[in-house]
Parts: structure tokens; sequence; C-alpha cells
């Protein structure tokens, strides 16, 4: 039927981050046994329907729910139009706090921040205002030797040694130094989400050495005026952009409804960037017949 | 998750008439192969999302397919509010010529025709501003009694006695009287689609005598404060007024989600008004997992 809604759940920690919201959302969330109570914030991108004509129906959802926790919403400025007339044509008064926050291509940077992540706007550019997303994980634990340790730890003192403490007995004698049962954190991941948008490399400072990139690739590189022309990319301008940008992995997906089969998509990107996958090939978590889903998971 | 999108396709001859339009609707009429050319109309009841929020997308994906034909929409008058908000800010210019006109239960009353149908607004009591619909068949062509024709008869000749018509030869002879030939056409039928509403007796002089009702049933007679509480119906209401205006059958539907097994609403229905069937049971082509779907057809 030509429109295929994008959506991406991000995981981190426990905490919940939905990227676009297409029509029929809230229904593949259900069947993934999402839960909803650790969804803190929901991220448009842009005001193409594809890409938001769910949220209206999951907000009420969670509000029929009974949720009562602070959601927090970001997108362009028009979705702050619509929502309060939509709401107000249904008398819907919803059960929980609902703060939005206007995102501006124009105006790139820090965004917001949880105990889990930091949250930034990505610059893209396409036929309407559209921004990407780059999550940065605020910090990581520290990595326990369990070869070094005694096998009668108590957990407490486990956990003083990930968060970087030495660990001392009532008198205040050391038990454990830190540096003799550890190892530093991981570094902090990132993940960037780069859709709709044309062939844009002013973005690649902005995303350069994240772990992964999901960045679309509407077209092949026969069609790049056309991709030109409807404000797309090409296989090959997405892995150029990974390239140029260092990241880790490369996801792609929004492929034209005219490519049912990815394999040409992903070999023309691979052949610029080893390292691509389709995005809906890198769920952790299976939602199923969700396009374009990531499910990602800090385990 | 709480809603429950409603959705109901209505075919007479070649077209199709769309009632009300919940999320996922366009991916329910993609799965029974609806032929969407033959889409003449939608008529949204009222503006709770269960009823509308598939509507963005849908029309959407009618552009994106490229329509050319009319389209003409019928609902509150928010509707003509929000949707050009909606369009604008996707930068969105529809293919097709998309004509809105708004309904109002406090004017019931003659709303639209086609070749095929007239349609009239029925007054509902919801909590917006919600209307039912009524579709008569415009006229239904004279019965052939096939085995008093000879077997050699043109088509052409038995189109005009099907119209009512007398067939003559070039010269003016007469060559099939028509009432030799034909009965009287069956009656025109009509249906009645009434959701959301509480109790509403005022509603029976509007269907009297139609060939079937679709009223919501939500709740059971144990929950009748709570149905007059949020302006639904109990299956008990539901078949008195099918009773009263003397309909020939009864379609419920709108189950509230705590009541997972249907028979109970349908027994108590039953009780009052036997005729009366679950609408998702009384399809005629199947719409799966389209909740209070009904698809008639005029074969």
């Amino acid at each position: 039927m030509g429109s295929h809604p994008s959506s991406q759940l991000l995981t981190v920690g426990n905490e919940h981050f939905l990227i676009d919201c297409g029509e029929g959302t809230q229904y593949r969330l259900l069947e993934a046994h999402v839960r909803l109570g650790r969804l803190s914030s929901i991220f448009i991108t842009h005001l193409h329907g594809d890409h938001y004509f769910g949220l209206f129906g999951l907000l009420n959802t969670l509000s029929l729910g009974g949720r009562t926790k602070d959601l927090y919403l970001f997108g362009p400025r028009g979705l702050g139009e619509i929502l309060p007339e939509v709401f107000r044509q249904s008398g819907t008064q919803l059960t929980y706090p609902l703060h939005f926050q206007e995102t501006d291509p124009d105006r790139p940077g820090p965004l917001w921040s949880t105990a889990n992540v930091t949250v930034e706007t990505l610059p893209l550019r396409h036929r309407v205002p559209c921004t990407g997303f780059l999550f940065r994980e605020r910090k990581r634990l520290r990595s326990i030797q369990k070869d070094k340790l005694p096998d009668t730890i108590h957990y407490e003192h486990i956990r003083l040694l990930k968060e970087g403490q030495d660990v001392l007995d009532e008198r205040g004698t050391l038990l454990y130094k830190n540096e003799d049962y550890t190892l530093p954190p991981p570094r902090p991941r990132a993940y960037a989400y780069c859709s709709d948008t044309l062939y844009w490399p002013e973005l690649v400072p902005y995303i350069r050495g994240v772990d992964a990139l999901y960045h679309e690739a509407t077209f092949l590189t026969d069609l790049s005026e056309l991709a030109e022309k409807t404000f797309h990319s090409t296989a090959w301008q997405a892995a150029t952009i990974a390239r140029d940008a260092g990241v880790g992995q490369l996801l792609i997906g929004h492929l034209s409804s005219r490519y049912p089969d990815p394999q040409p998509s992903l070999a023309e990107a691979q052949a610029i960037f080893p390292n691509t996958v389709m995005a809906v090939e890198g769920q952790v978590f299976d939602i199923a017949n969700l396009p374009h889903t990531l499910v990602s998971d800090n385990k």
C-alpha cells in the first residue's frame, strides 16, 4: 500500500526509547511484549505520516492503561500544534504528564538526558524539517575480573567495585583494592539514527566514531537523481557517510518498495563500508513485522 | 492495549463505503484484497481515536497509489480542522480531490447519495459529537423469471426487462411485455450503523424497519450505570432499540475488553431480540483481525 511505517525501540539499561512511531507501532510493541512502563521518551524525526501516524494511538493507549509516569516527547514544532488539537477534539485528558519539546534541524546539539543516556539532535535535510538523534550512554560500570574474586564476596561489595570504589571493612581496613579486581569500564556506546535525509556530508562530524549508525538508503545508485529530488539517500551515499564518520557498524533501511530484495542495496553499501547490515536483521529482540526496527539492549 | 480500532466496509453494487477507520485499517483492507479504486466515500462517526486514527494513513496511501478519482469524506467538524493541519505539516498534496462535508448529530437527515445508495445522518449521543449513518439502496432491478424466457433472448432485452421496460422490435411491435417476464424488484435494503452511543430511544423512528442495524453493546446490563456514565450502551439496550425499531437483524459489537467471551453479550441481546449476531461474525468477506467489521455485498 505504499507506505512502510518506521519505528525503532532502543533499550539502554532498563529504559526504552522509541524513535519514530509509524501506524500500527503500538500493536508491534504489544506483540513483542515490550513493557511500556519503561518507555521514558519518544523521538519523532519528522512529520511524514509513515514516521508518526501511530503516535496518536500509542499516547491514547498509554492513557487508557492508566500510565501516571511522565512521558517526554521530542519532534518538529508542528507536532505541538497537531497533538493538542487531536486531544481536544476527542475530549482526551491524558492520565500522565506529556512533556513536548521542539526539535530544529538548524539547531543540532544537546537535547535531553536521563540516568542512562544523553541525546543530541542531528541535522538532516529532507522535504520537511527533519532531525536525527544521537544516543550516548552516560557511563558504564567497571568490569569485574571474576577469576580474581573469592567465591564468597558479598554482592554489595561487587556493586561498590563495579562503581569504581575500593571496599573497606567496618573498621576501615582495605578488603578489596579496586584496581586489583576490576578493569576500566567499556567505553560508553553511541547510536545515531538518521532517517530521512538526502546525502548530507555536514552530518559527518556530528556522528564521528559512533558504534552504530542507522542511515536511510531508500534508493540504489542508478536512481541517485531521484534520491536527490525526493531528499533521500542511496545505499552508496549511506555507506559513504558511515565510512567518512568512521562508525563501528552501519545499519541501512527505509528501502523503496520498488526493491523487494534488499540484497542489491546491501551489496552496494558493503562495497564502500563492509560492516553494513540491514536494520531489519539487526534486531536483538525480535519485533516481527515492524520494518526498520532495531531493538538494542544494554546487556 | 486497551483500544480496539473500529472500521466497517460496506459494499453495494461495485461501490465501497468505509465506515470509521481505526488505526491499521489500511493494512486490513490490503489483506482482504479490497479494490480501493471502488472506495467512493468514508464516513467517520466521531473523533475518538479508535474510530479514525487510521484515516491519515489511508488517505496518504491512496495518494501514494496515484488515485485521481474524487473521494468524499463525512465526519464531525473537527476533522476538517485536523486534516488540513496534518497535510500542511507533511507538505502533502493529495493526488485526488478530497471533499469534506461536516456531520452534526443535531441535524440528522439526508447527507449524500450515489448511483447505488442514499445516506442519512443518524442522531447519536456520546461524549463528543457523534452520528450514525443510514445507507439505503437507491433501487433494485426487477427479477427476471428465467423459466418463462426463450433461451435465445438478447442480453440487451434482458437489461430492458430488468429495468421495467417492455421490449419492442424495430417496427414497434411488442416482443416481451414486462409483466409477463419479470417480478417486482426486491425492496431496497437499508443498513444502519450506530456506534458509539448511550441508550437513545429517540433514534428509533430514524431506523424503523431497516434490514440490518449495527448497534454498539459495550457493556452487559450489570454495568448499565457505567454505560450511562461513559455514554455507551448495554447489549440489552441495543436489543431494545432493535426490537422497538422493528429491524430485520441486529449486529452488536464494540464490546468492552473486559469481555473476552462475547457469548454473554449475545445471550443478553437475544433474550430481547432473537435475531442478533456479533458483528465480527456477520462478515460476508472475511477481513481478518478487524474488530467490528462487517463486509456486506450486494450479490
